[in-house]
């Protein structure tokens, strides 16, 4: 038999994923859990780095926890914890300090494009602006990694930058006291079709799906507003009668992702023949996402929705979290002479 | 009534302390606890940055805990504790961090001098052997003062900077967060007369005592080694009858410290009238050093046995100084939205 690896996978708690994250990111992490350890974390504390208003913190992270339950998280048989709730990690990331070189840090990607930033705008100061949050931030995820001992850590290809740096970390400090513990080396596991953001999914501008260009459909909206974003997709003046190409039309390509095989077929003769006008095809495609997420978003709603039993999910997975992370850091400590 | 301020002395556990330290650093701060809510820390996650041999580390946080307690510091009255039994700290250090600009980090003394020794090296990579440890030094210490909410550090004037930095970074959550929360912004408390560290003090050598000059003398050596050491004080070879200038003698200077004024102004005539040798001088200082310290040295010979009540003294500090540092932390994660 074996041995279980274990998967850890970090989830961004900045506002509700949309549908490209579900299709990208929600759907294939849900999916890995099936035969593996799973663990999944609400990096709030990462998120500190940008949002420094207290009531949207607590909004965001509520609502990213009770979308991934709503997709299928199955808090039984994973573990689904926020980082804020395991000291553990903290203290880590202060031994993981002790033995990273500075020199790493200043060759991390999101450090240097701020910096590059700073440079095109013709700042004097490069680092104006820049917290320390953002320049430690891999050292944090390395502990996030480190303290569940974890084997692979599923990401998208922007993030494989930093599981190379916790690997590297996580040698730094096995050389140095590898005779007293070890940790695993933990390593990326990539979308072999996207980058884990949703990049295949369209968004209603035909670029990809992104909240950078506010061009994405939240997961789960009220059913109105879902129907009137879906209704302000753009599309060109065909009349309803001529014929249209289905492959360069953004309402039948997220149809094509979301609806069955036939029903999508269907639709795509019509367009072809002509007869099916735009509208026409924006109202399957909301009764089609509308279907889809329809029962989740209830389940949503009724997570996200104060005095939920989310507190009670969030806490048991925290208590079983940090079990796994007292024991490790028991062992880090007493490898560094902390006992 | 003036309320009470609270004083936070952090404690480089770094090896055992020396007579220049005592004279310097010990006893300021047990003379400045008198009247104050005092706390103590012992360093020991600072000291990872440079001391990777966890036998070591182990030992010197033991010597220098069983040393302070030595010297008189009241376990009861006062709060002792090591920084490692504090996780709120370093979680602290991470809310902290997304409010300290990275431009800060870059100006630390300690960092620049770093950098400084590998340009004069020749260096083509000014962050060489520089770790993360060391630039986010000023943060972790910020979270050290800041989590017991400290009023004053006292500190030598080689600390300073340090100070600034957390009141500077105080001040950066406050102006962000001071609607929920503020911590006291605090300030250091600077020796009159030295920098902290014992500048005052002549090592065997004449200059400022130091443990990075290695002329030293530890404060609690067997009696033999105290003995041999105070014999090799270099002295000049001025015949025992001839007369001598005390003022510009180590072993006298030393005495002078250390020593009863009818005694030292009893040996300061005979020097200067001829007749007392260097050997009878070394001698008497060694003899008024034994005899002040003695008793001192027979408390810490117990406590740094092992099984000793150390421990029990360290864990009642640890309970009493997390009772703090919880509930600071609890306003902080509440003021920020991670709650």
């Amino acid at each position: 038999m074996a041995a279980t690896k274990t998967y850890l996978t970090g989830i961004q708690t900045s506002g509700m994923p949309h549908l490209g994250n579900y299709y990208g990111a929600i759907q294939p992490a849900l999916a890995a859990a099936e035969s593996n350890d799973s663990l999944y974390f609400l990096a709030d504390y990462h998120s500190l780095n940008s949002v420094k208003e207290p009531a949207r913190l607590r909004e965001d992270v509520r609502s990213v926890a009770a979308t991934w339950l709503a997709c299928g998280l199955d808090p039984e048989r994973t573990v689904l914890y926020r980082q804020s709730s395991i000291p553990e990690v903290f203290e880590l990331a202060t031994v993981l300090s002790s033995v990273t070189a500075k020199g790493l840090m200043n060759r991390a990607h999101a450090y240097k494009a701020a910096r590059d930033r700073n440079e095109a705008a013709g700042s004097s100061e490069l680092d104006a602006g820049i917290n320390m949050g953002l320049f430690n931030y891999p050292i944090l995820m390395a502990a996030d990694i480190l303290v569940m001992e974890t084997d692979v850590v599923p990401v998208g290809r922007d993030q494989a930058q930093h599981i190379e740096y916790t690997a590297d970390i996580a040698r730094a400090f096995n050389h140095l006291y590898g005779e007293h513990y070890s940790f695993p080396v933990p390593e990326g596991a990539y979308p072999a079709d996207g980058d884990g953001e949703g990049s295949i999914l369209p968004g209603v501008d035909g670029r990809k799906m992104s909240k950078s260009y506010d061009n994405h459909i939240p997961l789960f909206m009220p059913e109105n507003k879902l129907k009137k974003l879906i209704r302000r997709i753009p599309t060109d003046s065909t009349p309803v009668e001529e014929p249209k190409d289905p492959d360069t039309s953004v309402p039948f390509q997220l149809l094509a992702r979301f609806g069955q095989a036939e029903h999508v077929g269907g639709v795509r003769k019509r367009l072809e023949a002509g007869g099916m006008g735009w509208g026409e095809l924006k109202n399957e495609l909301f009764e089609v996402v509308n279907e889809r997420f329809g029962a989740m978003r209830e389940r949503y709603d009724s997570l996200v929705a104060p005095g939920s039993e989310l507190d009670d999910i969030l806490q048991a997975g925290a208590q079983r979290a940090r079990r796994r992370a007292g024991a490790t850091l028991a062992k880090v400590r007493r490898a560094v002479g902390i006992d």
